[in-house]
């Protein structure tokens, strides 16, 4: 009799434990496929990436791995500069200003291995309006024919040389702006994308984020006043300054990651001149533009030399 | 012997009926938990609320009812103009242009209920700097002072009188742009915001996003160029024109929803000017202020009227 009893309590607890088990195993697959179909969205979408760590909260029951390496995490790892019209392009990430007609910032990571591959051509690229942008805020070609304006890049060609496919996509408006010609864009402009990419070539990873700037001018009188002309029908803005907000992850033994920050007049420029003469503090740019930059890294590892001192590459010749 | 096995089949089947039943209700314990969570955060993060339907589709398994009656909802109903910087104040949502230290829109929802309860007192509230937006880009009380500007309300103080709080928030700097005083803040636009206040007394549900508008004028050339004052040491923006668009949910029987869209520019206007003669294309205001309003109102209800005429209330005394 006594055998019989425990032989049922046997039973039923092995009964209530795979009932528990079950439920558990239940509950814990939910939490997966929903955080597998999460960790998809969020690789496509800016905005659910944006909030994917207080989406993840909402799963807090077990410890969530979202460690997938993808290109928008990459690209952003520092944050997101600001928040307006995010874009995902396949080698860089864009705010389109859709008031202005031209982006308020661009993201890209550089990597000395997609630079030195050299299979991509930009003669087989070709500038093109964006059609995902409401035609109501895009900017077409016609805007800038016969304008007096170059199409200059933001997200510069010579950077995405990994597949054509990323260089065709910097040709795309969203990512073109109205640039002096001559003594700028063919100037000190393609100057300063010349040094990231040496900064690149000799640190190994550097994150760059570039975007126009509408700076006031003093007037007689004192008071203070913004003017910027816009071109075309679709009425697309002519920046005043453009600027490039760098983070240098050294790979070399015991190098820093260094931070800087240069704005460029929108103007034709004597040849030269110095680059180190358009340094600007990173926290006046972030001031004129609206944006904050690298808000990750600047609470970790920049905390002792931002944003006091502009960090310089004395050295780098 | 048969017997015995029958009774073995019938514990398996109710064995396994049984597994399956706590598997499945561990999976949608999970479900219920995580959307029961995921709801609370939508109602406080105008982000989260904005990426939501994606955000659902990853928890596909069950239907889900996110039907929550929060004020977010309520207020956002028709669609985000636009999403940078978005701020949820109790009775009122905004996006904050970080680069001219004006708001971008404010949108608000008014119903008859809340207008009618007289309780609140705009002597009891003060203007004040929203510390939530950081100091960088935030506009202070001595931005204003002597600037010869108006601290003109977006979202009008009277159109909050359902609790003091609510009244108060329309105070916050973030809500607050520089304005003519004489001749329009106190004149038009005043006017403005009574025919709104108007308009819901008559109709019962009325949603209005307000906004700046920084127009480009014509130079000699025929070059169009923007120009705007910045005042104060933060450099807020003094807007050229400011705008409001209008929906009419009426609760009347038979009625109809309407929309239209008002622009005014920011200097003394005469006195007795008809409200009518600043009806402006909402088309005409997206483009210049780059936003896209009312979108989800658009596509249905308004899909016949929509944008060719602003539809006007040509009987409305």
């Amino acid at each position: 009799m006594t055998r019989k009893w425990h032989l049922l309590a046997l039973g039923l607890v092995l009964g209530l434990t795979t009932v528990c088990a079950s439920f558990v195993a239940g509950f814990y697959s939910h939490h997966e496929i929903a955080s597998r179909r999460l960790q998809q969205l969020i690789q496509e979408d800016p905005y659910a990436y944006y909030i994917s760590p207080k989406i993840y909260k909402v799963f807090s029951f077990f410890r969530t791995k979202d460690e997938a390496d993808h290109r928008l995490r990459q690209i952003m790892k520092y944050g997101f500069p600001g928040l307006d019209d995010l874009r995902l392009y396949s080698d860089f990430v864009l705010s389109y200003d859709r008031r202005n007609r031209v982006a308020h910032w661009v993201c890209e990571h550089l990597q000395v291995d997609a630079l030195q591959s050299g299979q991509v051509s930009r003669q087989r690229a070709s500038y093109r309006p964006d059609l995902s942008v409401p035609s109501n805020f895009r900017s077409t070609l016609a805007d800038y024919h016969r304008s007096g304006f170059d199409r200059g890049h933001l997200a510069a060609a010579g950077n995405h040389r990994g597949l054509q496919s990323h260089c065709n996509e910097t040709f795309f408006l969203t990512n073109i702006a109205p640039q002096i010609g001559r003594g700028f864009n063919s100037g000190a402009w393609n100057k300063l994308e010349i040094y990231v990419r040496d900064l690149t070539l000799r640190f190994g990873s550097v994150y760059v984020c570039t975007g126009p700037l509408y700076k006031p001018k003093q007037r007689t009188g004192g008071k203070l006043s913004v003017e910027f002309e816009m071109i075309g029908l679709n009425m697309v803005a002519v920046p005043t300054h453009f600027f490039k907000v760098i983070i240098v992850e050294s790979k070399l033994p015991l190098g820093k990651p260094y931070m800087e920050g240069y704005v460029l007049p929108n103007t034709a420029l004597p040849d030269g001149l110095n680059l180190r003469s358009f340094l600007c503090d990173i926290r006046e740019i972030e001031h004129y533009a609206g944006l904050k930059f690298f808000d990750g890294i600047r609470n970790a590892i920049f905390a002792s030399n931002y944003p006091r001192e502009s960090q310089v590459f004395r050295d780098f010749g």
